[in-house]
């Protein structure tokens, strides 16, 4: 059977912010299955901070993305044809099947989508590689402690919103950075943070934090970096924790951003820096997702989307996710 | 019996590089035991970077010593009269004994010298806290595997000089970073380092650390900070430990300095950066000490020492050991 498959490819490698340009909308043919193969109609699409980095010539912790090759993605789809023993027609999965309308997989590294109660989009947000990374990162690298003081940036975000529940419902105090006043009233009124601080329209963020962290801070869980990272360090306790889970303030930089040099604080406090993949972790991620999936059927786990319509939109879900448009995780709806 | 007693105090608070005007020497009468007291005449004073530290007026791990104090230091000393059950008079002891000739103690946090066949002098140095913060902190942090590339800067100081040489014994390819030739040399010659970069001669750390390094770092123990820990943080493999024990080329800053953000770079590689005090291994040092003496009596470990003569010298040896005079241990005579 020929079907006609949208896909975007990398068309440029960005310099600084992403364009529309760097994007190429096609139409070919989805390719005949073979055996032990399947074809995925896409429903959601991620996108994601990552990948930016995957759109430099440069090899980071993973291969860039070729010109002219589809941009890679986390995809929730439906199985509509298949010659696998395990993915049969009509199963929901979850894999990096790209910006593209349907895919063919051999099933590696796809998992069959499990949310429980929960919508399936959630498969690539709280009970997908968003939210196992805030869960195993925080838990493993912050080390949260009932009482202690927890800051996380990008708070907002689908990773952030994740880490500060998740401090809460370990009984620490929960201060969250994010870029907008709705982000702000969404963390503190929706999902219970303590405070938050829109760094957008706060100058001074080290005397800001310090009226929300009157303890000072014991674990900090970064997604952005920048000048926000600088003042927390200036707030953190004896043997804070500091997980680096992302540095969107940095991805596109066209040159190494300076900062004032922070490791003498490191040993004044004795604090311990760790940065991180999800990857790292795939020995815990099937008592991660139970654990969340309880919390979201249980009402403790909060989530909210985002969700642009049509794959042709994707770009445009991309730039507006960089630029911290969406409250909560951003999707793109394919079908 | 009254003794007079030469002391060197804090007379003014240093503005970067610290001089001779920042330091007074005055005589004045040692006081009289009470009971539980014991009177330590000084043999050998340390001068040690962290000194530099305690001079600013601001609380940071420990409180700043005052203006009109005496200096704060570690010294090896014999005790001379006694009233302490526990240190008799002969007693060789190791304390804080601060910049002077004569201190009574009431023997808290001092400790009698063990430093089996090794001069006395070694308990400021290889057997002393030198010694267990480069055995602690880079065991503990830098968790060194046979095989792995480790790098070390201020490589030819009192700790980063016996952190190489653990590196080497634990089977590491061990590359120092110092600042002369001559230290260059002594690395690689006396103390076993498979090479040594001399950063004052060099100006492409990066380049020159990919030759010394072909297989990458995967443990880096900094004493000193700055571009030199830039140009390391380029070359570090996935998984590589990071043990900030000092950032001496920062400590006579009058303001932050500033360099390229590389909190990115711990993502990518899944890097872990603790910093450290040596005092947070205390429930080690008997073991570590245990070691470090046979170690050094075996032949195994080695040290240098730089010793200069007279109390009233002692603000010189300091200068001198923070522009990296030194090879080895910086020590003053006292008596």
């Amino acid at each position: 059977m020929m079907m006609k498959n949208k896909q975007i490819l990398l068309a440029a490698r960005p310099v600084g912010f992403p364009k529309a340009a760097d994007f190429q909308l096609v139409e070919t043919e989805a390719p005949d299955l073979k055996p032990g193969q399947f074809l995925v109609r896409s429903i959601y699409l991620s996108v994601d901070p990552y990948m930016r980095g995957r759109m430099n010539d440069r090899k980071s912790y993973a291969d860039p993305v070729g010109l002219g090759e589809v941009m890679i993605g986390g995809v929730v789809g439906e199985v509509v044809e298949s010659q696998h023993e395990r993915f049969g027609v009509g199963s929901l999965v979850v894999g990096m099947f790209g910006w593209q309308e349907y895919a063919v997989s051999d099933g590696t590294e796809v998992r069959l989508v499990k949310t429980g109660s929960a919508p399936s989009s959630t498969a690539l947000g709280v009970l997908g590689m968003p939210g196992l990374t805030a869960y195993c990162g925080f838990l493993d690298i912050c080390k949260p402690q009932a009482g202690e003081t927890v800051v996380v940036s990008g708070a907002a975000g689908a990773v952030g919103s994740v880490v500060g529940q998740i401090a809460k419902l370990k009984g620490c105090t929960v201060v969250g950075v994010a870029g907008s006043d709705a982000k702000v009233a969404h963390l503190t009124d929706d999902l219970g943070f303590d405070a938050a601080l829109n760094y957008k329209s706060t100058d001074d963020y080290y005397g800001k934090l310090k009226e929300l962290c009157p303890a000072g801070i014991d674990a900090y869980f970064d997604n952005v970096g920048g000048p926000v990272t600088d003042a927390v360090f200036g707030h953190l306790n004896r043997f804070a924790r500091v997980a680096i889970c992302g540095q969107i303030s940095q991805y596109n930089a066209t040159q190494l951003e300076q900062g004032p040099r922070l490791f003498w604080k490191l040993i004044e406090k004795q604090v311990k820096v760790e940065g991180f993949l999800v990857f790292q972790y795939a020995n815990q991620f099937r008592e991660a997702m139970q654990q969340l999936t309880a919390w979201v059927e249980g009402g403790q786990l909060k989530y909210r989307e985002r969700i642009t319509a049509g794959l042709e939109n994707a770009p445009r879900a991309f730039f507006e996710m960089l630029q911290g448009e969406n409250i909560g995780k951003q999707l793109v709806k394919i079908s």
